[in-house]
């Protein structure tokens, strides 16, 4: 079972001399870790697609982003919530789900279970007022509040620089965090690409439809000084 | 001249135990590193409010952020941008202005010195994407583009994530990195509260600018509608 503290350095992790006393190995196996998040993300997704389907004006991008905003608001406060706030969660004894989910992860980026302060830093903003905020976009979404735009912008714009700080920490810091290049690219560039692409594609699109909103005003009042 | 690395610890730095071999001693004195960006700071000031006066139609509120552009990104761009990029500025030999600056900083911030990774991040992203954007931002206002609002929320929130990074690594770090507490409030508090204070405000305004111009435009479109 690990964690007797015999052994120095008794954990997967890359760099082999991080010190993580107390390590308790990985019991759920990386299928069973993946594919639990992937069948709720999935039941997620199909309950806020068919929620927000039953009114029948909603467009299909708004009901794909309510589903976004729903998925990525729940991974932010569940999972990384509870990354930011159990440090000590490779001493986990039991097969705790959200514990197996970060000593999986670390395996892609052992600053996670290294605690670097960066990467907690950039996952408690995540967690604490992006994760909350999402939920509230999709209420706004819904209920077609005219802070829906400048709200999504502002999620993903921080999405975005959390993300920046994220990767940059990394390359300052040596960028050898990975157990090995299946990890790195399967957890620590694949898993973390969907917070760029997606972010970075909702952002234009919400510039776009506020400078269209605050072109249309300022040509109505020009319109309207000139009557 | 100090940095003969014949002492082991040869800097005014907290924690002392921090090293830095090759560190030379700042030669400017404290009022005079601090006074020239005072002076240049309030001559971009002055230059900015005189010009854009002279646009009889201009509010005094957009003249003022004008200022607060042309200063904040060349505040971003000259001192950040040197940082970002000089890991070496404490040997500097010469009484090179910008590395003063950054030696004489470091007092209430040892982790510029100490290169940390947190910190580099955010003064990179800062320099290389916001000092640009806020030249963009004086012109923005000045062309009346539609584009004002959101440009000035996306810098601002830009700045708001980075102070939020910058203060939430230094206290999981231990928050033990100013040489006194006179360096800890006079340069680590206070020079950065202008960061939190000023685009906390901008962003207010920003976002209700954008939610009445999303609001008028949604009644717009009703009214064509009805009629």
């Amino acid at each position: 079972m690990g964690g007797s503290g015999s052994e120095k350095f008794d954990h997967p992790y890359v760099p082999r001399d991080l010190k993580l006393e107390g390590y308790v190995p990985v019991f759920l196996s990386q299928s069973t870790i993946v594919g639990v998040y992937g069948v709720s993300s999935l039941l997620v997704f199909f309950l806020v697609w068919f929620l927000s389907g039953r009114s029948p004006k909603r467009s299909r991008i708004d009901r794909w982003l309510m589903c976004w905003w729903a998925f990525t608001g729940l991974t932010h406060m569940i999972l990384e919530g509870y990354f930011a706030f159990s440090p000590e969660f490779y001493k986990d004894k039991t097969p705790f789900y959200l514990s197996e989910v970060w000593k999986e992860y670390s395996k892609g980026d052992s600053r996670y279970a290294a605690r670097d302060a960066g990467v907690v830093a950039v996952e408690g903003i995540t967690a604490v007022l992006e994760g909350p905020a999402c939920l509230l976009a999709i209420y706004a979404i819904a209920a077609g509040k005219s802070y829906s735009y400048i709200l999504q912008f502002a999620i993903s714009l921080g999405q975005l620089y959390g993300t920046a700080v994220y990767f940059i920490t990394s390359i300052l810091e040596g960028d050898n965090f990975a157990t090995s290049s299946y990890y790195y690219y399967a957890y620590y560039v694949a898993a973390n690409a969907s917070w760029v692409v997606i972010p970075t594609l909702i952002s234009i699109r919400c510039w776009k439809k506020i400078c269209a909103s605050v072109a249309s005003q300022s040509q109505g009042q020009k319109k309207a000084k000139t009557r």
